[in-house]
């Protein structure tokens, strides 16, 4: 046995003990340590945010409720409801706050989302991307087989036929709506005759249900400006609301027309037919859609907060004019605009480096940052920044309240 | 005990077992099934690449060997070494192999990365980032405890301070080596006077044995044109081996004189004092790295070959000129170039979108793709890209050969 097993046994021991050393009376906390003192759901100790190793990924539980709390009381007053896309979170405890809080489900994009959503208790998932190769086509029947809750996309013919092979060879029924293209060709059949006929197919072929259709606009989420974006979303949503009607009018089944997004989640509703929104952004917010402004403040988008931060940490302040933090490319993403830092003004933040953040001050910094410091970022695109994190901090009053695993973390498959 | 508990239980059961259901003869592994195919270190059965669920990331074994041995020959020929980072592939198993065909140990860029490391058996670390909180310097002195060859690297008096007190805290001597800014002032101490006064304080302090020196110039690798590259890294690391210099004067110990990267190995050399080249990408390559051109070909950085790639599936056909892919920002990454896609011509790749790639068809494409065709992806930055994934399938003549734990994915701390 080579000399390091031993030390390296060793090694293993002693990580996840407590603090053996300390430069001073600052407490810190690694994340396997913070594991350890997270025990039954509950924090055995106070711990700081600050007190964090860094990078490390946080949500702000008031600011998160709240933003919940928002988008229930809109969709009441708009009578449709939400079905929040958990491609942003990856977090079941996130879904069923939400579900709890009156949403009716969650959408995925990924059939291994699905499956680790209904692993940890989700069990009404509307999968928005179709399922087109026999590998994904039997893990996506497998799923429902035991999930009574789950309906799947199509958006062609024969997809729609494999399916119902693979539905009929395993003796269940599955659920389908049919994706329609809302105009920027990337997934979806197009509205009109053609998706009727794929809906009457649905319909007509052996172990399918037709549940509807589903018709998400990306394109429009971050279109500036509320109006601009309002005529963007009603306009490309009128073929989709036709082909509402022509099912309709055809006696079909139209009980789901799942649609819509943050940007939109306050006019969607004006979508003859629509019945509950996809949102995602809205549970965290981050700096791209802070930019697109909103019905009440055309500046900034403020019907949520931004409850999704990551901590950093300066680890060079030697030269005029910037410092250098431990959060780079792969602890935010390169997305646009830049993650913003947050409580101070006069600074700008950049994540261009895989391994470091780059802070630049401009002529009248709110604050200039030493070596140890640590700062918050205001994420840039959430999405994919959760996507990094095996884990995030439920922070309430700046202390941790629980600790929440990002079950389909890197479920891209 | 909710009504889908039971069902939950028996999906959990359901999802690790065999095809249950396939529409054709086609043969077809989730990621889950491809492990425990998996035994032993040995594929208990033939899975060829196309088979596998996707996005997959693949590395193929001919064309990783030969960039080692590729990288090896060079160092052999001009008398240096090399340390390679870590950082880039994440895998033990490739450090390994590094190692074993003459690499003096690796490189890694967080202390999380280097915990991994060592669990995972590899016992010659240079960490490149200095550790400036109490929880990272802590985490450092628990590893160079009971691993001998781990060195850290300091950037500033202050920081060595901390460092010389952890270590005599805990009875041991931490080997350093002194971070000097090449010029783009993202970390280090300025190369001089003032890196001589540091190197000389880690000599005289406590607890601490001063290795010699690190200049990563960071902002020279993808300088475009040989030539080019050639004169800016020659020439900013004129200020570092002048410091070298400074040390060899003073009686200091200079055994480590660590710089350079993929885009200037075989230039590294002429830097009079420098030990070793901390190559990262050299391994896999990348789009990033192959538009630099090289010394032979000044089209192409044709050096090493591209070994890394995604395997990926048409979603959608449907629309002109145009095909969606499952592989978007979350498993590519938003990197420039874009990512290429592999053997075809007349078509390009983006995966500006969070869940899809999309493909676009010039007016002479190689071919076109329908629904279910999997293509296979150069990928754009390695780095970032392996971040991503939990393992890779290592790949010869097409089919599986082995199936490597990227260890240290998301060790971003």
């Amino acid at each position: 046995m080579p000399k390091h097993s031993m030390s390296r046994r060793r090694f293993l021991q002693s990580t996840g003990a407590a603090a053996i050393w300390l430069p001073s009376s600052v407490k810190a906390y690694t994340s396997s340590e913070m594991q350890a003192l997270y025990a039954d759901g509950v924090m055995q100790q106070d711990v700081s945010k600050w007190e964090l190793d860094t990078p490390a990924l946080c949500v702000d539980l008031d600011a998160l409720e709240a933003n919940i709390a928002t988008m229930q009381t809109t969709m009441s007053r708009n009578g449709i409801a939400s079905r929040p896309h958990a491609k942003t979170h990856k977090c079941p405890t996130i879904a069923r706050m939400q579900i709890d809080q009156g949403s009716i489900g969650i959408c995925t994009a990924k059939v291994s989302e699905a499956e680790a959503m209904f692993q940890h208790g989700i069990d009404q998932i509307l999968m928005t991307t179709s399922n087109v190769t026999s590998t994904k086509i039997r893990r996506a029947m497998t799923l429902r087989q035991v999930c009574d809750g789950f309906v799947q996309a199509t958006d062609s013919p024969s997809n729609a036929r494999l399916l119902s092979e693979a539905a009929a060879a395993l003796g269940i029924d599955a659920d389908l709506v049919v994706d329609l293209d809302p105009g920027g060709h990337r997934t979806g059949i197009t509205p009109g005759q053609a998706a009727l006929a794929l809906a009457q197919l649905v319909d007509q072929l052996p172990a399918l249900k037709l549940k509807g259709l589903l018709c998400y606009d990306g394109g429009s989420q971050h279109v500036v400006g509320f109006q601009q974006r309002k005529d963007q979303t009603l306009g490309r949503l009128i073929a989709a609301s036709d082909t509402y009607d022509l099912l309709q009018q055809s006696g079909l089944n139209t009980e789901i027309f799942s649609g819509g997004g943050t940007g939109t989640y306050n006019i969607d509703h004006e979508t003859r037919g629509l019945t509950d929104v996809q949102v995602g952004s809205y549970v965290f917010m981050d700096a791209q859609y802070l930019g697109i402004g909103g019905e009440s403040n055309t500046e900034v988008y403020s019907d949520f907060q931004t409850s999704l931060t990551i901590l950093t940490t300066v680890l060079n302040d030697q030269y005029a004019g910037r410092a250098t933090t431990d959060a780079g490319a792969k602890a935010c993403t390169i997305n646009r605009p830049w993650a913003i830092i947050k409580g101070e003004s006069g600074m700008s933040y950049s994540s261009g480096s895989d391994e470091f953040g780059t802070i630049r001050y401009d002529a009248d910094p709110s604050r200039t940052y030493k070596v140890g410091d640590k700062l918050e970022l205001i994420v840039s695109h959430c999405d994919p920044v959760v996507n990094l994190y095996d884990q995030m901090y439920a922070i309430r009053h700046d202390k941790v309240e629980a600790i929440w695993q990002i079950a389909a973390r890197g479920m891209s498959a």
